[in-house]
Order: structure tokens, then sequence, then C-alpha cells
């Protein structure tokens, strides 16, 4: 994880306590399976990026991590779900055993629903009702078939499959896209911000996404497990961006919607520095 | 399905017109699967109960269909859990082959999630502000692990275990009585009820989806597939209530709760009668 801004740490802190505080590693099988995964370290990306939207649209963004931590319990959720036997059968993740590997099938299912649950009772708790509504309804839109949902399901249909560079482009708007929009949308919710920011900063994060997933594809090719937390060439029944473009395509395709992303982001000026910041990290991540 | 009280279906032509609408059967394999369980032939006992204590609380029972909806929706997601091969690996369901076996393990997970998730969309979508998250609230704790779900995981639990009676209940509290639970308090929420009669509904419920879960158990052992639509005898390797305490006896405990849940009804008066008449249907059901 090097690279990460250094502003990350500050933000990321007060994910992880709140995160500790709401799905703590104690309980029953299903409540410590949600530990398992939504307290793994991770680099917290997508709730990083709802703080740095609250923050540039002039909220305070400790009022934003119950957002934050919703939408880092559905991407917890969402690895649970994908490194299931029936999907994509993964052994590791965030560098533990997968959660079926450690907790049983049933449990890990459950673990998942029980996340995805919670992260709407967060929503409906940490915040007055108004941007609950509005944060509860762009989250069921992201998680859902439109999102999502039908993102994991068109990739399942896409193994062992030859597929255009369109489906593979709507496969990660889905699987990907689609959160990190919800996530740049709820950050500037929570700070009461207009629909105009909203849309700006739900361009930067459509496009951060797909940036985001390709750069996973790179690092699948050529990562080393102890820094992905994952199965290396985990994806070598599914076509990629690598596949598609090569290393060095791929690489590029990443770069340069890292810059339309960026693009997005004129209207705040040198306000959204730190989102310039993220931009360039995921860009050129190498781990 | 006989013994159904009349007015039911008035409250299931409701319900089932909205389900239509929000989970049609097209588009893509999961939102076939979402649509295949969320439309199969079902009693709609949740749902009509959602109505019939908006109502009971001089609410429209035709505004609170979105909330009636997202409970059945909720229980339609779980129904797929239950039969998936790491959990009952139950063959029929609803008249139907298991959801898993007619769409395959992954899509039926990502339906059952889906439906979970399209529930929070229902109660954003569908009420002012303070309502939906009022609703969200409530659904979210009946879900999570002190409901639904960590009700499933104990009953997972006690497969080919002495359990204690104690632990039965508990088991079926959360597995039937929260959602039960959270019907009724999200019908009467619909009307802008006060806490009292909230209380009230949700005692009623509380007992009357024990006595649900009860006759459940005695229609599994005595039961004919064609009508209850699930295999007899399914529940072969789990404690139930009628292994506990015979075929009379648990008829006798169902009959003892729908009598406690009555009792819950008496603030109400004569405007409550089809609650009562809900509950001896519940009691004395066959079918």
């Amino acid at each position: 994880m090097t690279g990460l801004p250094r502003f990350f740490a500050e933000y990321q802190e007060q994910v992880t306590h709140e995160l500790r505080c709401i799905v703590p590693d104690k309980g029953g099988p299903v409540e410590r399976a949600m530990a398992y995964t939504a307290l793994a370290p991770s680099k917290q990306v997508r709730a990083v990026l709802v703080l740095l939207c609250a923050e540039l649209c002039n909220g305070d963004p400790a009022r934003a991590v119950p957002a934050a931590v919703a939408i880092e319990l559905v991407h917890a959720a969402s690895l649970i779900l994908d490194d299931l036997p029936s999907m994509d059968d993964a052994p590791l993740r965030r560098g533990r055993r997968a959660n079926h590997l450690e907790h049983g099938e049933a449990i890990a299912i459950l673990a998942a629903f029980g996340l995805l649950n919670l992260a709407y009772g967060q929503l409906a708790h940490g915040f007055d009702a108004t941007m609950a509504t509005h944060m509860s309804a762009i989250l069921s839109n992201a998680v859902g078939p439109a999102g999502l949902i039908g993102g994991q399901a068109l990739d399942l249909q896409a193994v062992d499959q030859q597929i255009s560079f369109e489906t593979l482009e709507r496969i990660h708007r889905g699987k990907t896209g689609a959160l990190f929009v919800a996530a740049a949308a709820c950050g500037a919710v929570t700070a009461g911000a207009a629909a105009e920011p909203i849309a700006a900063l739900a361009a930067y994060a459509k496009n951060l996404g797909l940036a985001f997933q390709i750069v996973d594809d790179l690092l699948d090719v050529a990562g080393d497990p102890a820094a992905t937390g994952k199965a290396v060439r985990a994806d070598a029944r599914k076509t990629t961006f690598v596949s598609f473009s090569g290393v060095d395509g791929a690489r590029q395709l990443a770069a340069e919607l890292c810059e339309t992303a960026d693009r997005a982001l004129a209207p705040f000026g040198a306000k959204a520095d730190r989102l310039r910041e993220l931009s360039a990290f995921v860009a050129s991540r190498r781990l």
C-alpha cells in the first residue's frame, strides 16, 4: 500500500474507529464473520472518497463518517460474495483466507447480507431523515441490478467467454464504478451540496472507479499476493483490461480515465487538490 | 391456502400489483431470479399484516403498499437464502424448484441480495423522509443479527444438535417473529401512529409470528407438498416445536400464542377484528 496520499491516514483512522464500534469482532458467528471482512486491513479508498467529497462541499468530514462506513460495509459485503465458491471461488482476500473458508459458506453469505443490511441501518441512524433517505435511494440504485449486483452477474456470465470491450466496461462500471459514484454523491449529500457539485463529483468518481479497476487488473497480472492480499492471476479465466489492451495499454487507459476524472473537478479549483492526489495515486499505484 | 380470511384478496391484489411493477419478470438474469421468488404464489401474510396495521391506525392501506412490498421482498430474500445448498439445501419452495436450482447458485445469492437492497429502495422512494427513515431503522434491526440473520445462523448451528426449548424459541423469534414485528410496526408508522399503538401491534405480531412458525412445523410433519409448496419433512434433521411438544402440544401452543397476540389488541376494540381473524387463521390453518 505504498504511495497512498499522506492525508489518507487521518481519514482512515476515523472510518476504522467507527467500523470497530458498529461491527465489533465479538458476538455470534455472523457478527464475527461480518467483522472478519469489514475490519480486515484495507485502503478504504471508497470511504475516504466520501469524506473528501463532504469536505470539498464545505461539510465536516467527521459528520460524514456514518456514510463512509455504510459504503465500506457494502464494499465488504460485495467482497465476501465475489469470493464464494459459486462465484470466483477465491481463497485469499485482504491478506486473509476468504470469509467462507474461515467461517463456512452459510455464515459468510449471512455476513454479507448482514453487512448490506447494516449499511442501511447506519444511514438511518447517522443522519437527519432527509439526508438519510436521499443516501438510501442513492445506495439502493448503486447496489441494485443497474450497479454492483448487475455488474457481478455480467462478470459471472463472462467467465470463459469472449466479450467486447463495451461489455467489459459495463461489468466494471457496475461492479466498481457504481459504488465509487455512490460514495462521492453521499459525501456531497452529507454536506448539503446542490445538484451541480453532486453531479460533478459523480462524474469524477465514475472515471476514477473504472481506472481503479483497470489498475486492479494490472496488479492481478503483475502483483505480489503478499502485497495485494489476493491470489495472483485469479482472473485468468476472465477477460480483463490487460488481456484487451496489454499492460502498457491498460496503464495508459487508467491514466486517461484519471485525467477525465480530474477535468470534472474544474469547478472546484484548487480546493479539489486532494481528489487530484487521489486520482494520481489510483493511476500510478503499483501495489 | 384454504381458510384465508375473505378480506385477504383485496390486500393481496394491491401488493401483487405493486410487486409486478417493481420486480418485473424481465431483464437480466438477476432481475428474473428476483421475480421468480418474489412473484411466486404466496399468501403474503406479512404484507397483509402491514396493510391491516396501517388501516387499524387510521391510515390509508393504499399508502402503505410500498412498506408491505418492502417486507415481502425481504421475506422472499430470506427464502432464497434458506434453501441454498449451504443452508437447508431445499429443492422446492412456493410450489416451484428452489431459486438456486432454477437460476444457479450465484445468481440466486445475488437475487437475494438484490431483493433486500430493493426493499430499502422501496422505503426511500415510497414515503416522506421521516417515515422512510423510521422504517429503514425498524427493518435494519429486524433483519440484522438480532433478528432474521441471527435466527438463521442459530438455526444452522442447531442442525443435528439437541437444543433447548428456549433456543428453539429464540431461533424462530429471529427467523420469523422479527419480520412479523417489523411488518406491524411499519404499517403503523405509515399511518403516523404514536409509540403506544405501535408497541401494542408489535406485541401482537411477535406472538402471531411464533404461532405461524409452529403451524409451519406442523405442516412440515403432516402437510402435502402440493399444498404447502415445500418438500415435506424438510426439517427432519432439526428440532421443531412438533418434536418438542408433539402434534397436539404444538397445535395447543400455537392457539395459546394467538390468544396472547389477541390480548395485545384490546386497546383497539372491535376495530381490530380483522387482525383477530388473521390470528384465528394462523392458529387453525391446515394447509
